[in-house]
């Protein structure tokens, strides 16, 4: 049987041979603990400060503002709940559509006695200007809004919301995992229009799993999540994991060099995608929004998007049902419902996300595949009424 | 230039050619997020829940007991918080010789109004019984104990405190980092004497960084630390490192298999160092306790640990001057100073720590570079003065 078509980059991707080759000597003959004081502890240290500065620069940050943590959820927690615990509890909003590992902390912030405003969005996943004002006023401490979304893809204006949230002074956070090597980030820009901090993994860019950072202005307040020896400047303690820090800094590399171009090549796959299910009567989720370049997000009423992803995994085609992470309870997609699709329509939902590898014969053949696996679900609920 | 002889095992260690070897291919053609319902999703699933059913096999534990983090700093932290976020706040009782990424986490909780008691230590490092039924009487809410001192390699009878601790109500959690692969562990023993839960780490064991794990009695209540789309039973969110996974699984089932003999030749090379520091005139820290097989820890007084250390690192051995996290900063050993050794004598420690590839002849070459740096470093006291 041939390998499966990969078409689920947004929940993770494939290891970039480069990345894989930077990495090998750390899980051989290098290894050191980046503390220690002897050649086998610099050489560690080294390869981290030459991987801090190659993500820093795949973001427009300077290497000082890079904090390696184990990936994107601890960089998202680390940020809520650590500035959190240097301000008097308050108020906190986080978008309607934010990933769970921004949900979550924030929700987990009203045992201290926080309270949490979840800010509404309009039918393509942006955030809704009514409800932003509505937040704004009641002058929350930190707001939390992401760059892309990793169901939809749809962008968010993160500069302008956090320039308002400037306004009204509080500490601005934006997810950034799904947007990272898809879009051009400038952290000096975003950071001059008020975002303080932006949340990376290395694992949605062809790096491994196991490193993420947080980039952070040095001027907004936080605690470490995980403290201990004073690693990565008393914020984030622990012995390094280098392998996946130096895969990390390599695959931020690699993205910058040709980003514009991969953009381009994954937007025409995306748009051979959604031409093909325009034909069949398909409509994508926040087309009318600026969309990262390789997603597809749609629903197919009347069908189970579990089931379906389970017949095109069958026939070779590996895409999700929602975000990998919340789709393992079943319940149906919490982005979704907060653009306000009905719940039987979000249960239907299949995302497709392409990646470098992909090719325009995939996309035929997927669409071949989809077609036939809806015809034969739709007989065996026909069958069942 | 030859390599250096590594002679600092318990800051990290080479990784294993069978651990490399289990890693390999999820760093190249495989790949998927565990979370995923499709063929590459199921098969990164698979891999993982084999890995725990190593890990738990390792320390006598039941692979449901098993939560994987990123290391061991993040399974102190995760314990110590997560458990205090579930209880009122009280007393928490740390060992004064603990790690970092223990006393740091307690000291956090000071902010949501915990009071930390450091248990006092003996001269050999065990915790003195007065002070601890002290902490008792006071019925602290959680006691987190050492089972094996990172610097001192000595081992507390953690499973007789853990009684006590269980008679005082108090939630008990022990770091097995350092005793983990060197010493049987048995969870099972140890849970049934009163230990709640213990952290694990990969890198001390031959296995790669970027994977721990907390080990806990299912009866004990915390929450995550990383919270989001409820991996690892909702108490560690993120995707998971698989490859880290895969790698310690392999290490925790190959220490396993060969811990005794591996221990008694560890300790065949630390006698032979013991007796040649005997000879010199130099006491070990420790050396009447029970200690673990591979840890000398000594004094050279009149001598500054940090230059020991670089006179030896350019000889070709590299080991220690204090816990690799703690000497970054130049200050004593805590874990001394809390032992009662005098900081001018505290500030001259060296460690040796010997691992699996070791061999006399490097212990008499340690030896002798040992003897030449000494004089050196004399003269060139005397010179000064």
């Amino acid at each position: 049987m041939r390998t499966p078509a990969f078409l689920d980059h947004n929940a993770t991707t494939p290891l970039d041979a480069s990345v894989r080759a930077v990495m090998l000597p750390w899980l051989g003959e290098r290894f050191g603990n980046p503390s220690s004081h002897h050649e086998y502890g610099r050489a560690a240290r080294a390869a981290i400060e030459t991987a801090r500065e190659q993500v820093a620069q795949g973001v427009g940050a300077h290497p000082t503002e890079v904090i390696f943590v184990s990936g994107g959820s601890e960089a998202n927690n680390l940020f809520i709940k650590g500035a959190a615990l240097t301000r008097r509890p308050g108020i906190i909003g986080v978008g309607a559509t934010e990933h769970p590992c921004v949900r979550e902390p924030a929700r987990q912030l009203r045992g201290q006695g926080w309270r949490v405003h979840e800010i509404a969005v309009d039918a393509a996943g942006l955030v809704r200007q009514d409800d932003y004002q509505t937040l704004l006023a009641q002058r929350p401490a930190l707001v939390s809004v992401m760059l892309a979304n990793n169901e939809t893809g749809v962008i968010q204006d993160v500069a302008a919301l956090a320039t308002q949230a400037r306004a009204a002074d509080a500490g601005f956070h934006t997810d950034a995992v799904q947007a990272f090597g898809k879009i051009a980030i400038d952290f000096r820009g975003l950071n001059a229009a008020g975002v303080h901090a932006l949340t990376l993994s290395a694992h949605k860019i062809g790096g491994p799993l196991g490193a993420g950072a947080l980039v952070a202005d040095k001027r907004i307040e936080f605690l470490p999540l995980v403290a201990g020896g004073g690693q990565e400047r008393g914020l984030r303690s622990g012995t390094e994991n280098i392998a996946a820090i130096v895969g990390f800094g390599q695959a931020a590399w690699l993205r910058a060099q040709a980003l514009a171009s991969r953009a381009a090549q994954q937007q025409c796959l995306r748009d051979r995608l959604e031409a093909g299910l325009g034909e069949m009567g398909f409509e994508v989720f926040g087309h009318h929004a600026p969309r990262l370049p390789n997603t597809s997000y749609f629903a197919v009423p009347g069908i189970d998007g579990d089931a379906l992803v389970g017949r095109l995994d069958r026939a070779g085609f590996a895409v999700a049902s929602g975000s990998a992470c919340s789709s393992a309870g079943g319940a149906p997609s919490a982005t979704l419902l907060a653009m306000g699709v009905a719940p039987e329509i979000a249960r239907s939902a299949v995302r497709v996300s392409v990646g470098d590898a992909n090719t325009a014969d995939e996309i035929d053949e997927f669409l071949g595949a989809f077609c036939r696996a809806l015809t034969e679900l739709r007989q065996l609920n026909r069958a069942v009424v």
